[in-house]
């Protein structure tokens, strides 16, 4: 059937696959005569063992009972045969079915030990993941009053005040209008809010998980405001959540006219409920929980609401004791994930450090990468092609001499800005954290490798 | 708390939320009172009533139960209060946790009926879909012998053949060279294959659901190649999968090198069961048959293989007799997602007419919209910026005037090449299909809209 054509050295490393293989092809062909179709006879139901996890801890047995306990209730495990070649897979869904993840990806995000789960956060677990973009199950979480289960035929936006006709829409009537698709990433504004002071949590996951990217779809509020039509002197919009807390922050109606997206879709299906479902505010670039999810009202105003989240909290308490209000657009910053905190290089030699970068005001422009705590710093490569307010994969090849050493990455954006060092950050907003000024540290993380290999999160 | 202002018009509309609001933020004040950390009162779990679908559909009951049917087993649905602002939400999972898509989203791939589930292939929801990424979860599928459950420790990959030293790969050592991300779309070389002698399938699901975009993280086979050392001479790579189907197919080394990617992660996470689970072979703008999934072995040689794959499957039988082998290249096409088959508009009116064009040949230049039957042609927007080898989604506002119409779609790619009719299609190939030339369908297709606002797939 083929033209095969081994070298010696080739076999002796291939050998046992090649032969596997030859043997296997003579079994399948074999079978395949027996079948009307030339397809593959069906795999008896006895060679394949199921294990439903239905959320009984004492139904699960064996290997796979550790990982059935980090899954959801329901989940179904299967035996991996030593040879995936001589058994049949499993079978496409009858119905097509919607597909999950690997059951040996076990990854969950991590709560953070609020005194309720109720409001409370998670984390993305960035040491754990690839690429750009965030799974969609693995976006991290912030929530005041837990996450609502809204039927979407019976949510509304509503969008009134200082507007020429007040409108109610319901989702159908938002999925009419244009839509425009965009890849951005949300920070939450608390990311990092324990490293003020001291190293505190110990992974990527924990200081810097925070931050999630999606492409996001839904209706431009530029679209709805000539729509409804805006009156002369409207400045201000408020948005208004649907959940427990009915979260509501005051936006400048410049920033909903540039680029604040009423977004219903999130990586090609729906938003998910975490995130806001059926609708969320999407404000590119601006503090995550500017981006009021489950949104239900949008009122015009001519001046700002001073809602709870606008005075109490979310403000920057600076080194001069004055507060800084409504800064709500994230700055630049980036992270090495690879290697990070918790970590444990195997030993010297050549390693592909990682990470991401991003900035609430456009583009990156370049990241540059330090071994030696900051005191000589070279370009990393850009993994992709840098998007307006969204995260970039970096990476640079590092030849590890097995001595310790301090990593980092400064991230500089189209502007010209560039990542402060937690020192340069300090200078200008004391060091009131954690309980005082706790959000927008955007500060250069640091990792520690010592001789044995072992990462750590340092101040350097 | 709040500076509110209210015009006349909007109150009228907005009067039953507003009131709502004012009363429950003054019970959600009171409540806070009671509260040491300021937070809110955990709700009893008597408000909300939980439904656990174990699989046995006995156990549902109510409105859930045709919901429960579609998903999969012990997923866990929640009563959707009248006003979710005045019960708590669900909790943050204790671990974290990872998440999954809402209740009321139900969607899910179509499988094709084949003699059995085992060698099928199931279609991504384009109607369904929004943005231009797919869903991880309804990427769509096609296996040969089922999919097999591959446990990455153990699972790894030999290169062999003309090459300086062989080498075999563990998953774990492919992480640690350098990775690119990059976002591709995979389109089967069977997509639409009902359709060349009469219109077949009535949605869009069937007539071009074996097509779905993705972000890949992976290595680059370049990267591999040096690691092995080429030998002169060499100028195809056997790829071979870990399948019971032992899928192979023969790739020119020129390709390989060019853009071939290794991959194990898709959109932020590992790359899923179904699409390859530990390992693929990702061959941009290639015929998805060729990006061999659970991938085992590459074996460099200085001539194709010719595999069952390359002779009697998938090669293209053409208008004079003759058949055209190791077409691989999937050529610029377009479909139109929206109004699409089986759909009813719900009367005139402003639509937004979305689609979505690719070219296996690089970047989508642009796209043409034609609302009678392609006598006369406008060009769409874009929503995304093109990548190469990437689906665009592209929109076209329409006023429909309730009369009958034809709408299509035409891609152009960067090349100049267009995307044809059927007829120009078919004066090459000839119209062999079903059960002839069933592969590489790129024609222009029509969705024909009755007065009655009904849409169907119709050859124009």
């Amino acid at each position: 059937m083929a033209s095969v054509i081994y070298d010696e050295k080739s076999r002796r490393i291939a050998a046992e696959m090649v032969a596997a293989e030859t043997r296997q092809i003579a079994q399948r062909e074999a079978q395949e005569c027996d079948c009307k179709d030339g397809m593959f006879p069906r795999s008896p139901a006895s060679r394949r063992r199921f294990l439903f996890a239905t959320g009984s801890a004492a139904s699960l047995a064996g290997s796979t009972a550790a990982l059935a306990q980090k899954a959801p209730p329901g989940a179904v495990y299967f035996d991996a045969p030593a040879d995936p070649t001589k058994e049949l897979g499993r079978a496409v869904a009858a119905d097509g079915g919607y597909g999950s993840r690997s059951q040996f990806e076990t990854e969950v995000r991590t709560r953070f030990p609020t005194a309720n789960e109720y409001t409370s956060w998670s984390f993305t677990p960035l040491d754990k993941m690839v690429g750009n973009l965030t799974a969609s199950g693995l976006h991290f979480e912030r929530h005041h009053g837990g996450i609502p289960t809204i039927d979407p035929a019976n949510h509304s936006l509503v969008v009134h005040g200082m507007v020429g006709t007040a409108k109610k829409f319901s989702i159908a009537d938002l999925k009419r209008f244009p839509s425009v698709t965009r890849k951005h990433f949300i920070e939450c504004s608390g990311n990092g809010l324990t490293e003020w002071n001291k190293p505190t949590l110990k992974t990527v996951q924990g200081t810097h998980g925070l931050l999630s990217t999606s492409e996001w779809t839904g209706v431009q509020f530029a679209t709805i405001a000539r729509e409804v039509g805006l009156k002369d002197g409207s400045s201000w919009v408020l948005a208004e959540g649907a959940d427990a807390a009915v979260m509501t922050r005051s936006i400048p109606i410049e920033k909903m006219l540039k680029d604040a997206l009423l977004v219903y879709g999130q990586n090609g299906e729906a938003i998910r409920p975490e995130q806001g479902y059926p609708l969320r505010l999407l404000l590119p670039g601006y503090e995550g929980n500017t981006h009021i999810k489950w949104l239900r009202r949008l009122e015009v105003s001519d001046k700002p609401f001073m809602t709870r989240e606008e005075t109490s909290k979310y403000t920057d308490l600076l080194a001069n004791g004055k507060a800084r209000q409504f800064s709500m657009e994230m700055e630049a910053k980036s992270v090495i994930t690879f290697p990070s905190g918790e970590m444990t290089l195997p030993g010297p030699g050549f390693y592909n450090v990682s990470g991401l970068a991003w900035s609430g005001r456009g583009r990156v422009q370049s990241v540059d990468v330090s071994v030696d705590g900051g005191q000589s710093w070279r370009p990393a490569q850009l993994n992709v092609t840098p998007e307006s307010v969204c995260t970039v994969r970096f990476s640079y090849p590092w030849m590890w001499d097995g001595k310790a050493a301090i990593l980092q990455s400064r991230c500089t954006d189209e502007t010209g800005y560039i990542q402060p060092t937690l020192k340069q950050l300090i200078a200008i907003r004391g060091s009131h954290g954690p309980f005082g000024s706790i959000y927008h540290l955007n500060a250069i993380q640091s990792w520690a490798i010592d001789e044995t290999g072992s990462v750590a999160n340092v101040h350097a």
